[in-house]
């Protein structure tokens, strides 16, 4: 996937998605010791990052695949973002959900037009699913993270992102199924001066972290964590690209992530899910590192439920 | 206070502000059947428009008052803002607050440099502080709401909402001391182009509401509201120009409010007061007066205590 790609991923998808604002803060930057420009992904459409990797998948597609529809299986954003680019573009989306997902994520993709088809909770049943819907229909299967679309379409918020600010030093991102770093580092590459790509990620669940380091995909030993955005593991197209391209992956506490979500939403005054907060988790844990550069910081999506939140106690 | 007033005091106090983002949300437009434009002061300075009025105040003082400093009483966002335009220009400023005021609103009136004075949580013993502090110190009294120099440095935000959607037909902001409102209503009668002013009232805090009908400044029976920055009453200097220039008052309920404030949560993804989102449940409230307008909301503040939110079970 080169610059030209990349490039041309931007102009195709740019119809049907937000250049988002960035954002600062004094105050944050104070606390930081540094300069954080923060990429609002969660006032994309749908709220996240996904619609861009959606988006761009499905316009690859050739007339005949579009009219056979697509299909994934995600409980969590990609799922609206599919069926919210999809409706867009007039495709149909099957969306495979496990039985036990929250009602409202169920609310949120139909709301976006997704057929949903329930499955069991478990990996086996929602691949088993996801199979007979491609028989079944001739749709095409989009992954939500390892696929070459998705991750090119991914790395546009970054590329907006240094479009505005050309000099960062460092791009931050959580990592969760590895399509967003690996989509950020590709266009740090290209279009940044120097600006090198990092991840956040929870020590409960850092497949990333332990992956860089054997130099093989590994699996979560651990899921017990508040980012649920950051529970999948890498694959073998993102892989490779975060091997040559980020730099390292720095990892946050659970109570860094809480503090740090809470910091967005008291003094950036938005709401931002706890899985974007890791990436300036990962800053605030390392200031030594961050002293006095400029950091674009991807604020990955929006989307919570207000009912269940984390600020259970006065500072 | 004329036009011209209000474009030097909109010049005078941009160093000190930001213009901030006026954000649409598809989703909302298509529940209002109407075109909503949210000018985000959650985004000022401080995080409410308060800093506004409270810059012009002192910048319109001279310097031998500005040598012996400004004194407000307010638990609220006045307190904060005083406190902060006060730091900007080198000017101390005294706040009197309320013995039992939340150590979270005093920290941060701390924190923007302000000398908290602390009194008996009575009208009578704050006034009784003030005027010692004024006495004590010559410092110059500045009211939180009916202040000539507070209601013109207010207005500048609908002025730069107009400045980005000229052809607003109507301004919508929540009312509770009335210099937002009153500010607001004459920079849509100097900017607008046939731009009506409406408040929004929880039925909680309906002071504005009764004195338009009785032609006199009322009292609040109950204050009994979530919208806690709206319990405070009109005064003598904001109440004729909002007799003059404000259309109509909105009264919402409680529940209409939580309604409204969840929304912006959710679909606008940013953290605003229970007391901005009265302006957004006035304009569901009354859809029909709305149709196919297009209408200018002000956010007005985004400080709120995330322990103790209202979204106590799913919608």
């Amino acid at each position: 996937m080169d610059k030209q790609q990349l490039m041309e991923c931007h102009e195709r998808i740019k119809p049907f998605i937000h250049n988002t604002p960035v954002l600062t803060s004094r105050l944050i930057d104070g606390m930081a010791g540094a300069r954080l420009f923060f990429k609002c992904e969660n006032f994309q459409r749908m709220g996240a990052f996904k619609m861009r990797g959606a988006a761009n998948a499905i316009m690859q597609l050739t007339e005949s695949q579009k009219q056979n529809g697509v299909v994934t299986h995600s409980s969590g954003n990609f799922a609206q973002a599919l069926s919210l680019a999809a409706q867009s573009m007039g495709v149909k989306a099957h969306i495979v959900m496990p039985r036990n997902a929250p009602q409202v994520k169920k609310d949120a993709v139909r709301g976006y037009g997704g057929n949903i088809i329930e499955c069991e909770p478990t990996l086996e049943a929602r691949e088993q699913e996801s199979k007979e819907i491609q028989k079944k229909y001739g749709a095409t299967f989009i992954h939500p993270s390892n696929d070459d679309a998705v991750i090119l379409g991914q790395g546009t918020a970054c590329k907006e992102l240094l479009e505005l600010h050309p000099d960062l030093d460092h791009v931050i991102t959580p990592v969760g199924g590895g399509g967003l770093i690996a989509g950020t580092a590709l266009a740090a590459a290209y279009f940044g001066n120097g600006c090198k790509t990092i991840g956040g990620e929870p020590f409960e669940g850092d497949d990333a972290y332990r992956s860089l380091l054997s130099g093989t995909i590994e699996g979560n030993i651990t899921t017990n964590t508040i980012a649920d955005g950051l529970k999948t593991q890498l694959g073998d197209r993102n892989f490779p690209i975060i091997q040559k391209h980020v730099e390292r992956i720095i990892r946050v506490t659970e109570e860094e992530i809480v503090s740090a979500m809470r910091l967005v939403w008291e003094r950036l005054k938005i709401i931002c899910e706890p899985s974007s907060a890791v990436a300036l988790a990962a800053v605030l844990r390392e200031k030594e590192t961050f002293k006095d550069k400029k950091i674009g910081v991807i604020i990955s999506g929006g989307n919570v439920d207000l009912v269940h939140l984390p600020f259970q106690k006065p500072l």
